[in-house]
């Protein structure tokens, strides 16, 4: 398929995230795309359909490669509160070199309109499973006696994801890192 | 000055509010502004300046009447875990009918390139007066025995108004209302 188009999709899709990313959606003309993928305005719409489908699959592949990966850190075996600490230490940390900065879920959870069903279901399917994952680990986390015996497990993965969504936000130049990291302590604190 | 014009600037940088925190700012184009706000290219920027002079004012604006107004819901006097209780809910409530969704200072933060030290130093002054509200607030409860005695209430301010962030971002259709409130819930039984 690669050689027939001249380009190889997969590595096309991953400059068109890049740059959704960045940018957001709506920021994100065809003609910035076409400029930044390298690739005709022509081979664009026949191989990834209109700017929204393109976004689409930019952020299924962003959802699918997460780094860290929440579900992989969390899935154990071993104590879950370092592995929790991981977790929250890297939101809590400048971007690495190279990356755009921020999420591209957040920036889409942002900027997308509530009537865009395609968009608002990867994000709810994102962090449901992100949700789950926080679940099965507090609940370990339960049976090893690294928790309060009395923790709702279900209840306290809610609260993480949300304030792990809002460490993003904050995180940046100034006083951003502080605050992100000064929740992140509270909250591990508030674990045991 | 606003019979020269024949506009009132006042209510024409309303309508530019409204625009920027519907759409971002890099979604709206000076041809959108021109559209939505009914006056001349020419006068908008002799009035207002660029497009990121504009913005700039926009955000002043809506960083000046936020609705509701989380220092003065903090001020007291009198008990202050039902003055953060409304407060949370609020952020975890459903937007009003009539106004844009979301918050116009997560969606700036967002967008906002880490070198626009305009637009970053208002995000910081915006949180650092909700920190200090909330500090404030939070030493008044503990000193009327509201919350635990060792509780710390600089770090407690800085984790709820990260959380506060968190919870717009999650917040919207689907499974966001119920886990912004469900880390509400979590965070004000945390404090007891």
């Amino acid at each position: 398929m690669a050689r027939t188009k001249g380009f190889d999709p997969e590595q096309v899709l991953g400059r068109a995230m890049e740059l959704f990313w960045r940018q957001g959606y709506a920021a994100t003309s065809i003609s910035d795309l076409v400029a930044h993928l390298g690739i005709a305005r022509a081979s664009l719409y026949a191989t990834f359909g209109d700017k929204h489908d393109l976004y689409l699959a930019a952020l299924d592949r962003y959802i699918r490669n997460p780094e860290p990966d929440p579900v992989q850190v969390l899935a154990g075996p071993g104590p879950v509160l370092p592995a929790l600490r991981f977790l929250l230490d890297t939101y809590a940390a400048a971007p690495s070199p190279g990356r755009p900065p921020g999420c591209m879920v957040v920036h889409a959870a942002v900027e997308c309109p509530a009537d865009d069903v395609a968009v608002r279901g990867r994000l709810d399917l994102n962090w449901g499973s992100m949700e789950v994952a926080l679940t099965s680990a507090l609940l370990r986390a339960r049976a090893q006696g690294e928790i309060r015996a009395d923790a709702e497990p279900a209840s306290l993965a809610r609260f993480l994801l949300v304030l792990m969504q809002g460490m993003q936000v904050v995180n940046g130049p100034g006083q951003g890192a502080v605050r992100a990291a000064d929740a992140a302590r509270y909250a591990l604190e508030g674990l045991r």
